[in-house]
């Protein structure tokens, strides 16, 4: 009796207020990707829309193939990947390395990485701007920061498979490999060497291998 | 003359200038809530619609019916209702306090409170992370600073109608009533029981007062 | 015996994350005028010595004295006045206009404005980078938003007193006040004269009246 | 002959570039606790200071200690605990549930939160400001993301332990679990059962258990 | 042989990847002037549409005409004449200032601008909220910076023509000219006197320079 | 006499307000070096001590020397060297490239950079997160941008000097230099050779040139 009372009064009460805060912008924006994007992310899926699997990602949970020539692979859960996260500045990847794996040097352009070590060993390292060095070979448990945009790089430090979980502070963190920016595309070979010192042997070895032209 | 010969002459050389900056895009976004939402709020009206009134929200001069069960009533003014605010970083609302009327315990997920009284009496409080607890009360001309996400409430601290007028950080706050969260809802009683110790008995009670299932 | 055996529990618990969370940081930040201040704000309090106090502001229930040239005042809870909204991005003033009274052409370089009438009329207006001119009569109960940095009044609109509470996104929202900035310092009547086209006459007279020199 | 001269003329060359950088302020801010704190966080350690073991944490290696009364443990990585995090927007803790153990409502008011699942199975789930409920049974591998400011929870959804990693968009995410915020202080009684609508009796008892007073 | 082998494997690892970053959403976010605009800029531009000229603005190498009666020229490469700006928080102007020339009072309500000066001699200056002056004389390679949202002007400080190049850190950083704004609309003589204490005659005198009614 | 009466009046009602925003923090926060630096730059100089050479940075009028390997010389005008762009999110550099110069393949891992050419020709490119490539050939008067953190480089496209000032969208923008992020300190040559797949003879090479070790 008290309680259908006070279910109606609540009803009236907060009718306004409710109806307002029902689109709930402000608490998520999951990634509508057939809607334009902005320079603050994508367009937000209709409230009606979204259900809790808007939010959960299930791809993390298994090995990848690392048959290959670096003996690793990287599993990307990001905004294009992981609705959910549009707009809230996290995601999260998994790396897989392999007895000999390595994840080449790399940056993320607009985003900090965290990473978290959950089986074997990693030798994880980054440079700053000042050129200083910071290596360090992490165990299981153990967790690394690298600081938004300086080059970094991950392999494998023991003779088992190794896992880890970075997790960026964007929804999507952006990813430039070194060797591919360098030379996968077809940026001329001049150009490459006089940018960094390399032989024209070099440069042109590597081009040959990323598949990169000129 | 030379009036006529300024205006000319300032007519082409600002001409170019004021072309660009007639869209306006960063003076104001205003709200059009017909295009699609994206993590920093709303599209934007196009400016040549925009007109004063887009700024003006006229609807906090009356006393909200406080005739329910909590004494009390809210009418926010967020960006849905009033669409100059998008993009601004601010909002406001009006509550009414009848005397014995009540907020609940509740947050807002994204913006800090800044609450002015502006009639009678109304005690106040937030409790922190480290839970320490924060209660005042307030008097016409008092103000208090709620900080972003911590639970916080009002009360009617007299004898007489209280009126107040929170300001938010955010064009669309969010809202989060404790007890609409808990209770008002689907989330089955044993979970709402395992994950706030409750009572299976008070967590019924309560679903059947705020309309809740399971 | 259970609520004894669930206290001594918990306190094991949760004793490393509490020990954490003490400080607080993330929750607030009261200002410490004795301490250096940087881009975001002043340098915080120590959590142990903040109380409710720092985060209730009291100085805006009184009307401040019109009997002054311009039949108006001003009286702010900035971050200098109001610890407890240093980092929060809020703060609020309150604005008393006499019949008559005016608070001229002015901007605030970092905030936009929120502006609550709560007795009387004030007549608001701003001019947007388009020149677009947006003027309103306002009366008890309406708001009107300013967006950031745009020139922007107000005046009494009525022949009874008006009271207006501006909300700022902004702990230290700033304050250019037009007449202020040209007349009430040292910049030279030449160059005054030559970066707004006022005659000589007019600037020399205004710098008179507001204690400008040169 | 070359190395050394090309050395020689690079040492010239960015000389004044690499001293105008050697700060590296943008690069990192490795927390110092001993400096003052601002609402941006900590103070920055002296770059010469810094050195890997600033970036690296080693403590969530270890199961922690689940022997208490909800079976559960959480071990923060916080700025405090981690001082390389700091202005980075990142932080991560552990969590182990045994089977039954059970993280009680609670949110956290500066930060979204990334759960990854590596061991076990957990039932997570958060409430939105429209009262919508998201509920998931997650198991190793998976990962959810709950929205910022917001009630969550998890519970061990198996019989055997499990492990996960909660990521955090802050360094600081600051952490309120509800029944602490409501019971385990000296906010009154009357004050926590007008403002929840919970019973005197659950008021009082939980307030027992968490060691409250009033 | 090898370098077939290697692409052939990178081709495997770094497909799920890429294509994740293929959108380069974070990289950058080319305005589309024909999709919505929102509080953080234009939607971005297709990736696969965008060009290097996307980049490039090539319209600030030519003097602009300045056989006007302020002598002085403004030509914006905001994000509306420049789309690879958008999102980048960064634009640019050139100005060009006859001897006597004079770039009037101004403020830009969402940038700090940094000046560069390339030719001539140029007198700047700016007022602060307390109302101090700062003024200088800019020789050709000096750069002076124009805090976010306070009046600042530019008159050619010699006899030769100067040239100069503003740095905003907005991609439209908006741009209110104080004569422009209190006299080329139509906002009524009687409020721009009561609101900046200038004479009538003065007030009218400008408006009929200026093109303003009322 | 009017005026007297003014001034006087003037000078009661804008005291309180005055006092309050003497400081000027968020009109401008120039570095004070001496005092400690956090997260969102250096903490600020008091008010008083400010001057207007503090927003004047006379350094960039002079060619540097460019008789050095890669005939090319970079002046920065960051937070170091340029108090007054602390925490207003601008700062600017001056490069010189003779004839042959080249600014070597680099990244600055917190801000996108604009650069604008007044003399000479300079071919400049950036290459994308999907490794897409981006070159132009500039001549005097035209810009190009480059967004945050990605690789990008700038070479002498002509017969004679060329001179450019890139402004940078932070008041530190960090610089990471290619080569000298692998070669000049010492990172060990075989995890250089795993994570970039360069020759040892090539690394060996490069790191005697530019000092490094390991």
């Amino acid at each position: 009796m008290l309680a259908k009372m006070l279910h109606t009064l609540f009803f009236f009460f907060f009718s306004l207020l409710l109806s307002s805060s029902h689109a709930s912008v402000l608490d998520f924006c999951v990634a509508d990707p057939k809607l334009p994007q902005g320079p603050a992310g994508y367009s937000c899926k209709k409230p009606a829309k979204v259900t809790v699997d808007d939010f959960v990602f299930t791809g993390l949970g298994m090995a990848a193939n690392t048959s290959n020539i670096i003996k690793a692979a990287v599993t990307p859960a990001f905004d294009a990947q992981f609705p959910g996260v549009n707009g809230l500045g996290l995601s999260i990847a998994r790396l897989d390395l392999a007895p000999g794996g390595v994840i080449p040097m790399h940056t993320h352009p607009g985003a900090s990485e965290l990473l978290l070590v959950v089986q074997g060993f990693i030798v994880a390292g980054f440079v700053d701007s000042s050129n200083a060095v910071y290596v360090k070979k992490l165990k299981k448990g153990d967790v690394m920061v690298f600081p938004q945009g300086l080059l970094h790089f991950q392999v494998n430090g023991g003779g088992i498979p190794a896992i880890a979980f970075p997790t960026f502070g964007s929804p999507n963190p952006g990813l430039q490999i070194l060797d591919f920016a360098l030379f996968a595309n077809n940026l001329p070979s001049p150009l490459v060497e006089k940018t960094t010192f390399l032989d024209d042997a070099e440069v042109k070895k590597l081009k040959a291998v990323l598949g990169g032209t000129g």
